[in-house]
């Protein structure tokens, strides 16, 4: 099947890096570079000529259109992994498969959800109310009609989980999928109302300094957030991917805290108190002070910074041949853009630069891509971002040297740390198998 | 509720054309010229205070996390209308509620999709393959695996079909929503495999001018594209805002032409056939070969040109009362990037230019937004978009001269017109109630 097409291709092909890196540049334009690199598709002859046939499904009616479509039932395996399937009285997670999905935007039923202790409300969206009180001269009282009639606002941001990628901080790499290890973390676009424009209306008290906002669920959350936060870019979110919330992200509505951790952006949100002081709730003092190697902890730890990890290829899965694969994996920061990322096939030792998928918006997922041939030997793929503000995606050794590792026992739940962000490795084996590795 | 911060707000509001348009910059920054122009939020006295109390879902267990999300039981009027509810053998359409949603990306369960003659195939992607002949050195053939090992790009594109907003061309306002009027388009982000990359793996014969894109589908709808559109930015899309295509939109693969009429982006795409002129098939010889007022017609149509329309308020809503309402909407063009859009509130006597949403991508759907003060008197609302080549959308006047209107009995099928892009005009009486008006 095309081997000749492949050799030749490959020959030619611009490495840049160790072990078959491939310039980014013969990703652009009409793919002169890579045309006839690949050698994937076959030649069209003899039995590879029966797809000329038709199929059952091109010879028969096929079914109505529904009012709202879903996925093909061959589909079925892309679907969010559950900690917590019998809802039982502790944390719920459902992680995005990142390893099944292509581009930036995270589909509305794969978009990842935590519930501290209570499962998904279901609320009546014409019954719920927001209220903004506390440090304000006029506390105000909002439905899903008033809102509506405010300037709106749409963005594209991910969120994330400060406990996404907590697995990391095991002293052993656990031999686990991107999506048990980094599925804590979604992108959509969001719409809703600028919440500086409900709490200037509301009339902010010059003493204020601080917000405590509560959810609606049973699970009571609340967080507190800067309200210099608040007056930047924070939103009101009604609308996700277009349509109304999903029940696991907020309906009717959300905090939105672009690059801040996932758990201050407080769903099914109805409370909001202007206050002098953060609150110190129970789970800011019990689940996001973050603990540090020598017994301190951070108070409070908001931003998720810089950071990247490789989709495709990525744990449990095969290299079926050498040859040209393409590398793909994804980077933000809650800082701003994402302004580099390098990638390694060589655990480190040399790297290139990868592209970036454009536009390039600021705390948002940004897809990047490298070109590779690999030659059948082992080797170690690593990706590392940098963002506008400068800031780099640390080492392993640099992170743990700083933010410790954790000694419970090896598996995915129960990490306490928080924030890891440094490099994830995939190690390819002589046979193309992919595993969790560190490096 | 707030009357006294409503009318000191909007008589400071700076108006910028009839009927209460307010300058866009308004919708800058914090929010500050606008805070206290609502006056939509209720003041929190007396039994307003009871959203204080805790309601039901407060107090109860939630659901237990799905794999896949689905929207709130709440959300069931978010739908698409069906055309053909019963599959039977004709033409099947389901409209996107674009007047239910907000920002630019639809989400994949609310895209619009029309059948011809059949519903859509359940397709093995295993099964599937998709075949590059005629004009090349060599003929190939890809399986969803093969394709895999490609390139990839990720693009936010819209599809609209040819012969959405047909309705407008009935002599008379037909009084439907703008889901009926312009339901059939929307938009997406596409991930695929470049064409040109398979293409030039296939080796093009340099007499070779058009391709022919066939579906596997039982309706074996088959369109000719100009080989010069092919090599620049076609693509052969595999993911829709980053999980596979719906069944709806092409499951497992399509043909991605942006800005060009929907029906030549193939779905279930299975062969693609390099010739020196167009097929002049079935499809395009019946549909979509565009009838002229004097007898002629074009011949092909490719292009969906600069268009906008007005979403909220739109047909069918009720403005309740007299006081601030943002007027938003969705721009788009098949050449490139929106430019500009105008807004007018008086039937065209005075415009004022629209914010437009940013990232404004190329052959992307736009939200834009225009504040606006209505006084409680009847006005006229309408939107005009000019994109990056110059191109601006046709008055009603102008577009009716050039193109004709229908015959046929005022209903919203059957219109054998296609690529209507002329102004929306939406009615605001004097109770608030909106209609479809031409003006």
């Amino acid at each position: 099947m095309g081997s000749k097409r492949s050799r030749h291709g490959l020959e030619n092909a611009p490495i840049v890096a160790g072990n078959g890196l491939i310039d980014r540049r013969a990703l652009l334009g009409r793919g002169v570079l890579l045309a006839g690199a690949m050698g994937t598709g076959g030649a069209l002859t003899g039995a590879a000529a029966e797809p000329l046939t038709d199929a059952p499904w091109s010879l028969e009616q096929g079914a109505v259109l529904p009012t709202y479509q879903v996925a093909s039932r061959f589909e079925k395996p892309v679907a969010r992994t559950l900690s917590n399937p019998k809802n039982e009285p502790r944390t719920s997670h459902a992680r995005t498969p990142h390893h099944l999905l292509a581009g930036t935007i995270t589909p509305n039923g794969l978009h990842f959800t935590i519930c501290h202790q209570g499962g998904t409300p279901d609320i009546d969206p014409d019954k719920h109310r927001l209220v903004i009180h506390g440090m304000v001269k006029q506390p105000l009282v909002f439905t899903l009609d008033t809102l509506a009639r405010y300037p709106m606002t749409t963005r594209i941001t991910f969120l994330e989980c400060g406990g996404n990628s907590a697995p990391m901080f095991s002293p052993v790499p656990l031999q686990e999928s991107v999506q048990a290890l980094h599925g804590l973390a979604s992108c959509a676009e969001w719409t809703g109302v600028k919440l500086s424009v409900l709490l200037e209306e509301a009339g902010v008290d010059p003493a204020a300094k601080w917000l405590i906002a509560e959810g609606a669920d049973v699970s009571g959350l609340s967080r507190s957030t800067p309200l210099k936060k608040a007056m930047d870019d924070a939103m009101v979110a009604l609308y996700q991917n277009g349509e109304r919330l999903m029940p696991g992200n907020g309906y009717p509505m959300r905090l939105l805290l672009p690059g801040y951790e996932g758990n201050m952006n407080v769903k099914y949100l109805r409370r909001i108190k202007l206050t002098d002081q953060p609150q110190m709730s129970y789970y800011e003092t019990r689940t996001y002070s973050q603990l540090l190697p020598g017994g301190k902890a951070y108070r409070f730890y908001f931003l998720q910074e810089v950071k990247s990890f490789i989709t495709q290829p990525s744990h449990g899965m095969a290299l079926k041949e050498p040859g040209y694969y393409e590398i793909s994996g994804i980077a933000y920061s809650g800082a701003g853009r994402i302004a580099k990322v390098m990638v390694s096939a060589d655990g480190g030792t040399s790297w290139a630069e990868a592209a970036l998928q454009t536009p390039v918006l600021p705390k948002a997922f940004t897809r990047f891509r490298m070109p590779w041939r690999w030659d059948g030997a082992p080797a170690v793929l690593q990706s590392r971002a940098w963002d506008e503000s400068g800031a780099v995606q640390p080492t392993r050794a640099e992170f743990v040297a700083l933010r410790g590792e954790t000694k419970t026992p090896p598996n995915v739940l129960g990490f306490p740390n928080q924030h890891y962000n440094s490099i994830t490795s995939w190690g390819v084996g002589p046979k193309g198998e992919v595993k969790h590795v560190y490096a």
